[in-house]
């Protein structure tokens, strides 16, 4: 196709793609706050009175059983979580904490300040330019994860970004996760969508850092998120994972997804609620599988359009939700998770719009882990590559931001001012020369070249560009090394448990 | 043309466009802050140092003889200020003031958490799907400004938004003034590029408005934007701008357009030193030609591309600027102008991105008047048809985002989540269907609908709905009532002043 040709033409010729170093932005600005003091706490309480009231309908048995343990009511299926046992939950986790990668410089620290981008996670489906919208494949499940690791502003590989659908689901967890303990030494996602996968992607896990078990438990290396099913249910493998990461002192992300008009209240203070006391009942399962087991509060609060019931995102609702459940977090001192999101069918302005609204509200409400932050389409449905590509920028853009601001002498450039005078301009100032260089964030898409050129060069529009991007980047990849002898006893064990049947499917 | 008849189509089809009440949205967050108050202080002093150490070049003689009576050392166009006389001028203007409007439900308050939109102002251009980039007419002009009017959100119909290129410039005043307040009671800017078109301008707002002079001298009817000729240049027309409007009342936005590493130092203390130093010396002149004149500090610092010198938009230089120079304002208890602005060539995901990083810089940090927020494109040499209607959804996005939220009973909603109870949906319940008609925002331009359902619509990106939105828009449009009177007395007088030649010019 022409714009491949064109892509493939400007990998050949172009300088390496010059992007920020690897860096965790820190959040230099005060969060935003959207709700009062008084507000949170009246929502803490509320949501510690819906636990005791309502509770949960708890699927898996022995997560029954450990919050019966900490003095719950269980009758059949439902949990009351009473607010002392929340109370007591919430003195154990770590506020702020590191997920070690195998490469030490890729370290990923969450909490406090600290800011990480994980990109799209989960969507069936991919698409770009070229090949249009289509299932998600091996080969594609692949590409993403290089392109995470290849853009420093992605601080993990996440969950490998889009479905190998071509890999029969029985072993697809097994071919992924060692495609991606080879193709990045970011920090990685596991799946918890049954206890054969996420034991076997630990185990991947492990094998790839080199550490002994003792070890692998002693802090975390990976991170799984954890769905509640809203409202007030937890389903079978979601209960597993909280207490199979806990018990391994891995990192558990818990994010109800509460989309206000469909699984939680048409208010945003109904929804808020909703989410955290879902938050708190999965926080107390974690803490009492294991006191001080890493823990991230997430929220995924959004709403619906009310004419179809599709959920939205970027919506002025969404960023609210975003800031007030940070507030929540900080409450609490746990890390905090959010998304960027949008739901878009095609990289255009609406696309970019609803991002960077949420991108904001996930910023300004002091998100640790920004999840979806490069690559998420239509409210999860598709990967992106030239999304992916677009977002880069922005994410670029974000961490720019974040940079604090120089004040000293050197800085307000007095001398400069006397050298230029009235009238006259700073482009050829000795001050301006040692530092334009480096002194501006040079973006990846951004086009400023004035109307004409930019039609003599033929009208390029930002997907275009981040066509080419990815495709630069593509080419620009390089696997990071991986011990011989951990390659070794991965394939030995992806060898292993293909021959048993991977996990069980029932189709 | 195809699109064209289409959106007639639609036109006329369809449903009245469903936008929000006119309200001024009211900053409910804490304005963000990126500087120290130490280093705010810090700025301050090196501003007043420079304005010592350097001054200003006016070439207005009157703005010198104003000054020099205020005690600034003059030698030949050179002002040097003393720190004493800004901080005089800085004791005398109001935090807070309200611009009338011929229709009082249109009066536009500055200052404080008010925020106001403004249109986008000057470009020479303008461009639509249909019609391609072309010179601003008349008749865009026109349009313009019924899109002023008609969008609920835009709080001042602005300068006319594109240039009426094909009225002769001695009467273009004249004419595009009689127009403005024809299709829009909105509050009026004026041009302040010659003193014949500025108190042509004036007078033209007075009569629409049916006041006497000395009415029209009480309060603001009117506001105009100064720019400075950075670094440190005030020209002619600007000096005379500042002491006219000043002597009636009328609010004077000064805006220095301290373009990093070129018309400003490359480092942003020392674009935000020059760009304080030149509005403080512009309070000044304002203040001293009469005391409590309206004021409104504006701030235009963005940085250039080091590569070509193309001057950029929406990037996080951007940002900070907007949100530092917040701070200044605040410290001054000026009222705060800043901008909405991106440098895209096309109405694409980058016109999309750098507007939201922008417009979000510019609510985070404070502005209250927020200027160029529909329209504007290519860093403000064109005004988009398509991005004025994008821009619509975008700002309605941050006046919903601006609503506080309702923490209560009702909202959080326990009966509901008892009704519905774990594994449900809320779709049907009572708490529900009292509240969804307008539990959120609609957008007018965002594509909730999944991709099928989008592909079978004919896949329609942003931009072909925004071209849509603007044909209904003007469609609705409806002229507001001018008073037969005003309207004959403009008549008359616009006739006199085209009899007398308008504004002398010299081609």
């Amino acid at each position: 196709m022409n714009s491949e040709r064109r892509g493939r033409r400007a990998a050949a010729s172009a300088q390496p793609i010059r992007q920020l170093p690897w860096s965790q932005p820190q959040m230099t600005l005060e969060p935003a706050r959207i709700l009062s003091d008084d507000q949170i706490e009246t929502i803490h309480q509320q949501s510690l009175q819906v636990l005791e009231k309502i509770g949960m309908e708890i699927l898996h048995p022995e997560a029954r059983d450990i919050l019966a343990g900490a003095g719950a009511l269980v009758e059949g299926e439902r949990v009351r979580i009473g607010r002392d046992i929340v109370e007591q939950a919430l003195t154990t986790p770590p506020a702020e904490f590191t997920i070690r990668s195998r490469n030490p410089e890729h370290d990923m620290r969450l909490g406090g300040k600290w800011i990480a981008f994980a990109p799209v996670g989960g969507p069936p489906n991919c698409s770009d330019l070229d090949r249009g919208r289509r299932p998600g494949s091996a080969e594609d499940n692949a590409n993403f994860m290089k392109l995470c690791q290849f853009f420093n502003c992605i601080h993990t590989v996440g969950d490998g970004s889009v479905d190998a659908l071509d890999i029969h689901a029985s072993i697809r967890h097994l071919e992924v996760m060692r495609n991606k303990v080879r193709c990045s030494d970011k920090v990685p996602f596991v799946y918890s969508t049954g206890r054969a996968r996420l034991l076997d992607s630990l185990e991947i896990v492990r094998l790839s850092c080199r550490v002994s078990e003792q070890e692998f438990e002693r802090e975390p290396f990976a991170y799984t998120v954890i769905n509640t099913n809203s409202p007030f249910k937890l389903d079978g493998p979601m209960g597993m994972g909280i207490i199979e990461m806990a018990r391994r002192n891995q990192a558990c992300v818990v994010t109800p997804f509460t989309l206000a008009g469909a699984m939680a209240p048409v208010t945003l203070a109904g929804a808020l609620v909703e989410q955290n006391a879902e938050a708190l009942a999965c926080l107390a399962l974690s803490q009492f599988a294991r006191p001080g087991a890493p823990f991230v509060y997430g929220a995924f609060t959004s709403n619906v359009d009310m004419k179809s019931g599709a959920p939205a995102f970027g919506t002025p609702e969404y960023m609210k939700a975003c800031i007030a459940a940070g507030q929540l977090a900080r409450r609490y001192r746990l890390p905090y998770r959010t998304s960027s999101t949008n739901a878009a069918n095609a990289v255009d302005a609406q696309a970019a719009y609803e991002t960077v609204f949420s991108l904001w509200g996930a910023i300004m409400g002091g998100g640790n882990l920004i999840v979806h932050a490069a690559g998420w389409m239509e409210g999860g449905l598709t990967a992106s590559y030239e999304k992916f590509a677009l977002d880069i920028d922005l994410l670029q853009m974000v961490q720019e931001f974040l940079q604090p601001v120089v004040v000293d002498e050197s800085a307000m450039a007095l001398d400069a001012m006397l050298e230029v005078g009235p009238g006259g301009h700073f482009f050829g100032a000795k001050h301006t020369l040692e530092r334009y260089a480096t002194a501006f964030y040079q973006p990846l898409i951004s086009d400023w070249r004035n109307f004409s050129q930019w039609q003599a060069a033929g009208s390029p529009e930002a997907a275009q560009k981040a066509n080419t991007l990815w495709k630069r980047a593509l080419a620009e990849y390089q696997e990071p090394l991986l011990d011989p002898l951990a390659a070794e006893a991965i394939n030995a064990f992806v060898a292993r448990r293909t021959a048993e049947g991977g996990e069980a499917t029932d189709f």
